[in-house]
C-alpha cells in the first residue's frame, strides 16, 4: 500500500489514499468500473507502463479493491473483479469527475454524463444532510473530531 | 500540473487527478479546509518535505485550487487560501475520508464526523439521483458518453 507512505496518521483521508492515492490507481478502477477485468485490457486503455500496472494492481488486490480471480488453468491466468468494496468508490471516482467537469471541460463540455440507472435521471456527486433531507453546499459541511474516538498508542 | 500525465486523456476523472493527484496534494487540501493558510503549518502538520510541499503547493495554485495571497511585505510572505474551485473539492475530500471510514478505521472508529454545519446532523458524501429525489447505491449509478461531447482533433 504505496509503502504506508501517510501510515503515520490517524486519518481516514490518508488510509484512504494509502489503497488509491497513487499515480494511475483511480484511472485503473475507473476502467474496472466501466468493465475492464483483463490486464491488457487496462494496459491497452490507460496506456500505462506494464511494471506500474503490475504494481498498482497489487496494491489494490491488497487493500481489497480488486480480486483476482483465475479464468484459465494452463498457463493460470487471473481477471481482476472490482470487490464490493472497490465499487464503493463510485463516490469518490464520480466526485472527480464532476470536478474536472465543473472546472476542466472546456466548451466541448463533459465527455461522460452519470445517470440513475433505473430512471435514467442525472447522477450527481454531493454531500447530504441526513437530518435536513438535502443536498449541502460546501461551505455548509464541517468536520469535528469523533467524541468516542480513542487514537492508538 | 504533474506534467500533465494524463493529458492524452479526454476524461475530467484524469484531468482532476493532474490537478489533485499527486502524493500529498489532497491531504494539504485537507488541511487548507481545515483552515491552515501557511506554509509552515502544511509542513507542520503533515510532516512533508519541504521541496515536495512547495511543489504540491505550486501546482494547487497553477491549477486554481489555491491563491496565494501576500500577508507580509518585508519580507514578501504568501498564504495560501482555498478558492471556490478549491472548497468545491470537499465532496471529493468527504467520498474518501467516508470510504476510509468505512473500511479502515478499526475499532476505534472514525477520527472525525462530518456534519452540517447549520443543524448539526450527520453529513454523508454520495450520489444522488434528481429525477427521483433520492441517494444512489454505487450499482445504481452509470455513465455513458455524452451525445453532444466532441473530443478535440
Amino acid at each position: 500500500m504505496q509503502n504506508r507512505l501517510y501510515a503515520g496518521q490517524s486519518c481516514s483521508i490518508a488510509r484512504a489514499l494509502d489503497v488509491v492515492g497513487e499515480r494511475w490507481s483511480l484511472l485503473i478502477v475507473r476502467e474496472a468500473l466501466l468493465g475492464a477485468t483483463r490486464f491488457d485490457e487496462f494496459l491497452r486503455n490507460l496506456g500505462i507502463a506494464r511494471n506500474v500496472l503490475a504494481d498498482r494492481l497489487g496494491t489494490l488486490v491488497h487493500g481489497g479493491v480488486l480480486q483476482r480471480v483465475p479464468y484459465q488453468e494452463r498457463p493460470l491466468r487471473h481477471e481482476y473483479h472490482l470487490t464490493d468494496r472497490g465499487r464503493e468508490l463510485v463516490p469518490v471516482v464520480l466526485a472527480l469527475m464532476q470536478w474536472g467537469d465543473r472546472h476542466f471541460a472546456g466548451p466541448a463540455g463533459p465527455p461522460r454524463l452519470a445517470e440513475h440507472d433505473g430512471c435514467g435521471g442525472a447522477a450527481r456527486s454531493g454531500v447530504h444532510c441526513v437530518e435536513c433531507d438535502r443536498e449541502l453546499t460546501p461551505t455548509e459541511v464541517t468536520t469535528r473530531f469523533n467524541p468516542v474516538y480513542v487514537p492508538k498508542r
